[in-house]
């Protein structure tokens, strides 16, 4: 690879939301940005969670430098204990960061990674590149973004931001950082896009902090609060509001319990002495001084908040005078199960206060005037928007254009496009492997497209299958056949039609032996073919359908 | 049953958006307003439409002596055709109403249906009840409310409805028939829940007639406009928008080729002669001559929009130039297959207008401040809130409660509540028979929840299938054990994983036949728990599994 060429190559984030991954590459030399994981949509049955492809990495690993992390969120951390057990390079992130990858690499038996604990504005070198972290608000403290210095030019990858002017912790994204890149030049701004196609600005956490107070204020018996494990912000607030309202917080869910630990331990979530209390200690306190923290803000079916509201969770009983809080937003996709979880909760008598009604959620991705002003602080000389669906990039190419960056020095590209850099020239050329991965319980990778495929069928109409038993050389019906069902027919029902289903496959078999078929093959498609066209006369149904022989000697 | 009572027994719409029903009890005289279906959701596989369970009227069938219908949506129509196979009794509808049944009643062969068509402001008898129509606005035309007058009093029931002063057809919501009600007493409400959540008044479909027209005037190209097909309002406006700008319209999508040509000939869709053009005619016309209307708005993957977008749809190719226009919102539940749609559109080169950035749809259902000035027009002793999810129901009876109604006189139910009403009181006693029936293919009611759980299971981790034939008598092993799986693991890169399971089932049986086991459950328990075990410890992965033993003489 030419020395005037800089390569960067987005594995993950680009035409979707999650698993971001980014890679850098001048001459032999590769620097990564983020390694998370996505949620699996409808598409996916029974996945557990999505990594991205990083073949080329594995491909590349003797020159991958460092892996820069941005925060401490799943959709940049969680592929990082997958990728370090191929690829072996110094890991860079901010303090609470290194604490929740300390976490997730324990749990994964990943025991020999190279943390390096980093400040916004710390610089490093590592081969020919300079790297530096620069502050920025985001739903986590300690969020970074990240600018490359290279010999190409300086680039700038913003991770997940927005501008906060009143954020929890106090600090602001780093505007003068920002400033001063941009003053000095700035060949090309990898930029979030999730909230590109949200008009205005996004507002400050200070809000949601006022909606809490508000809410904490009205609620006459215990508090109930659901937001993801990882917006330690967000429970800062929900924590600062139970000490200005005496109650004390008790903490559930596997994740939460998980992440409100470390960020005690570290310092990011502040609360004096005695604040949280442990399940058990529960009932030794009114109503009114109790204050819930959980998960389940997304309506999953086995995470606390959910468990509460079917009546399946162990020590929480919704009642009436309960005042439950949601203070978060349904991921697309999540609206009904999120909808279910409040009208049970409600059911059972609960005040449920959600995004809906009050302030008590906003988003921690800035909207088109934070891109704006992003944009208008790095003016870079070519922009790629990352970070978003198609329509998401498009609209952030939309925002950059009315800026006057040139429609050509703007590129949108999919995941494992090669944007290929000069100090003067960009292009998209040329594609690496790039893909989803699927973790799938303990397999990772094992569960490929015929998998789903076959899970989706499955679902659709479910399985019939048919056993017989045939003696060997003579090919005569020794048992069978015999069906068994799942998921086609409520079989108390549907005698008659697995009668005749039977029926069927006896005459194939009958002529089969009159003709001399005795390739088994032959038989089973016949078979597959023939109950195929039965069922959907009968049923318009397409259940998959299995025929087993059984060879008796 | 007293003569001084009177029973509403909502046999779907509550608790949910969708498949409403409700039954009006007086004596042994029963009216039916409305027999909706509705969609199934991620928790029902392979679930074509949803019914309700109208076994309390087949038990009753002899009492019905109408059936009214408010309008012709999907939702209020669409298990008629089921009904009518088992109750017999006269259906009365709005003109266009009757027309959309009587094209689902050939479709569904039943051809004895005694229909008769109603005009707002109508008054007919049926035993003790008298029932009259009223105009509502709605996004189909010929919407009615229906007011019944019973021994015990006036109930008023809304169907779905806003108020808008400028409706497409120029028909308002009858608000004088309201008022005139309400000044002569109503006992009980039942009024549309869809919307409660909503602050403020749905916009007038005039905003989305604006909105459509300055879509137009920008669009260059082909004009390809999806709604729902049911929306003959929303295709008027389509329509008179193509014809300002001179455009020729082509209607694809079944459902949709079916509403227009129904409303066509009917009078409700008014366009001159030689507006419509087949689909073979497209070709003869330039592009911005041309504007076609399509289904697909909630990205079904089969219908015309997704067809088009995913590049498989036999007549239309997207291409640069294309201005597409989603008329519609994204049911809950359907925001990523419709985001999907639109990042495919984008790919292709077409401009894609949305609701999220243009005002090219407004809701049929009146929100918050309809709904208020709807209980204010009526003003009711009584208030029943109907069609919606548990949430939206509260809601709108803490705003009949903000408008003065008492709070014990308002009564949430669910789907089976029998609301009993006298003169001077209402409360819930009992319960009848209600909840969902699962049609599938040709199949109405033959999945239940059995093979619904089956479905998920298999959805999840797929199945694994153990094959074996035992001597009858000696429980010989003659053949296998055989395993087969589906949807499980991938297994070219399992056989280890599967080897061993082989080795486990030998051992199970080397055991029975020691221990002298001829219980062939015994054996299948300890195949299925065993395997499970092991599976579980190995992947964990929980796959349906099933083995089958088949007896050789």
């Amino acid at each position: 690879m030419s020395k005037t060429r800089l390569q960067i190559i987005p594995l993950g984030g680009l035409g979707e939301i999650g698993k971001n991954m980014t890679v850098f590459r001048y001459d032999d030399e590769i620097i990564v940005i983020d390694a998370g994981m996505a949620f699996p949509d409808e598409t996916m049955p029974g996945i557990d969670i999505v990594i991205p492809d990083f073949s080329y990495l594995i491909e590349n690993r003797d020159k991958v430098k460092a892996i820069l992390i941005t925060h401490g969120h799943e959709d940049h951390i969680g592929s990082l204990s997958y990728l370090l057990r191929d690829v072996k390079a110094p890991v860079y992130a901010t303090r609470l960061t290194c604490g929740l990858i300390e976490g997730k690499l324990k749990e994964a038996k990943v025991n020999d990674a190279d943390l390096h604990v980093v400040k916004s504005g710390d610089e490093f070198k590592a081969g020919s590149f300079k790297f530096g972290f620069f502050h920025v608000c985001h739903s986590i403290p300690d969020s970074c973004g990240i600018y490359l210095r290279t010999p190409v030019g300086t680039i700038v990858h913003t991770g997940d931001f927005k501008f906060d002017h009143s954020p929890v912790d106090g600090e602001q994204t780093d505007m003068y950082k920002l400033a001063e890149l941009g003053h000095r030049g700035v060949l090309a701004l990898c930029a979030d896009s999730t909230n590109a196609q949200n008009p205005g600005y996004t507002p400050s956490e200070a809000v949601v902090a006022k909606s809490l107070m508000s809410s904490y204020a009205d609620a006459k018996g215990r508090i109930i609060l659901a937001t993801f494990a990882s917006n330690v912000s967000r429970i800062q607030m929900a924590v600062d509001a139970a000490l200005a309202f005496k109650r004390k917080v008790c903490v559930f869910g596997r994740s939460m319990v998980n992440v409100v630990g470390i960020a005690r331990e570290m310092g990011y979530l502040k609360a004096p002495e005695g604040t949280f209390i442990e399940p058990e200690e529960l009932n030794r306190y009114r109503d009114d001084r109790i204050c819930i923290l959980t998960t389940g803000s997304q309506g999953e079916p086995m995470a606390g908040l959910s468990r509460m509201a079917d009546g399946s969770h162990r020590q929480v009983q919704i009642h009436a005078g309960d005042t439950v809080i949601i203070s978060a937003s349904p991921i697309p996709g999540n609206e009904n199960s999120v909808g279910r979880t409040i009208d049970n909760l409600m059911r059972l008598g609960a005040h449920v206060v959600t995004s809906h009604n009050t302030r008590v959620h906003v988003s921690g991705h800035g909207s088109q005037e934070d891109l704006k002003t992003m944009l208008s602080l790095v003016h870079p000389k070519f922009f790629i928007p990352v970070h978003g669906e198609y329509r998401m990039l498009c609209s952030h190419a939309e925002l950059a254009e009315s800026l006057g960056v040139k429609k050509q020095n703007i590129l949108i590209g999919e995941n494992g496009s090669v944007f290929e850099l000069t100090n003067r020239s960009a292009k998209i050329n040329g594609k690496v492997q790039a893909g989803a991965v699927f973790v799938d319980g303990l397999g990772v990778g094992d569960v490929g497209n015929i998998v789903i495929r076959d899970r989706q069928q499955l679902a659709q109409d479910g399985v019939v299958i048919v056993v017989i038993a045939l003696e060997k050389g003579s090919n005569q019906v020794l048992a069978g056949p015999d069906i068994v069902s799942r998921g086609f027919v409520y079989v108390r029902d549907s005698e008659g039609l697995l009668t005749e289903a039977k029926d069927r496959i006896e005459s194939i078999l009958d002529r089969c032996e009159a003709g001399n078929v005795t390739e088994w093959n032959a038989i089973k498609t016949q078979i597959r073919d023939s109950l195929g066209k039965y069922f959907f006369e009968r049923t318009k149904r397409r259940p998959m359908i299995l025929p087993i022989i059984q060879e008796v000697k």
